[in-house]
């Protein structure tokens, strides 16, 4: 299993560093399930979670967004009945920084 | 202000009927901040909630949640860092009904 969810997020000021396209590379293979989507020029890192009804996909919401406050770095959580899908990026490097791989470590370490 | 929000959903069943054109047009009148979105040949209601923080973010989601529990009708939550966007519609209609907008009127009422 990927150890990298025992990590904690690095405090990310402006001018912190965004990953190049071969560091995601490398990244992304660590994880499982996860794709890397742009919004115009921002990579994010997205995966969409299923559950059988609404209040286990709402259980989820809340404890990732209780890592999301204890780490003071938060996604994007989009959740309808059934479905969550989590989106990670860093507004201060518009785009990836390592704190979303770890972050998206910590989500599926979750469950 | 608009009373709707103290009405119930009625049950909701495949053949049930969709809101035309010029229903949707006079209900939307009554609310406040909703637009009409079309996600293909959908009509849906959204409109976006802005908070300080996540934590307040976080618990609009959860009030909204309580209440689409509570009628069995559930909307599309998306929730990031100091706002929340909710989206109404009605699968089993592939369109807007009544519901919906009692579902609107009570998302502001929570407010």
């Amino acid at each position: 299993m990927n150890s990298i969810y025992k990590k904690e997020c690095a405090p990310c000021k402006t001018g912190a560093d965004k990953m190049s396209s071969s560091q995601i590379e490398s990244q992304i293979q660590l994880l499982s399930g996860w794709d890397i989507i742009k919004q115009g020029e921002i990579s994010q890192l997205r995966k969409t979670f299923k559950f059988k009804n609404f209040e286990q996909a709402l259980k989820f919401t809340n404890k990732i967004s209780e890592i999301a406050e204890s780490e003071d770095h938060h996604p994007s959580i989009l959740l309808e009945w059934g479905k969550v899908m989590i989106t990670w990026w860093t507004h201060t490097v518009q785009g990836l920084h390592i704190n979303d791989f770890i972050m998206a470590a910590k989500t599926d370490n979750i469950l």
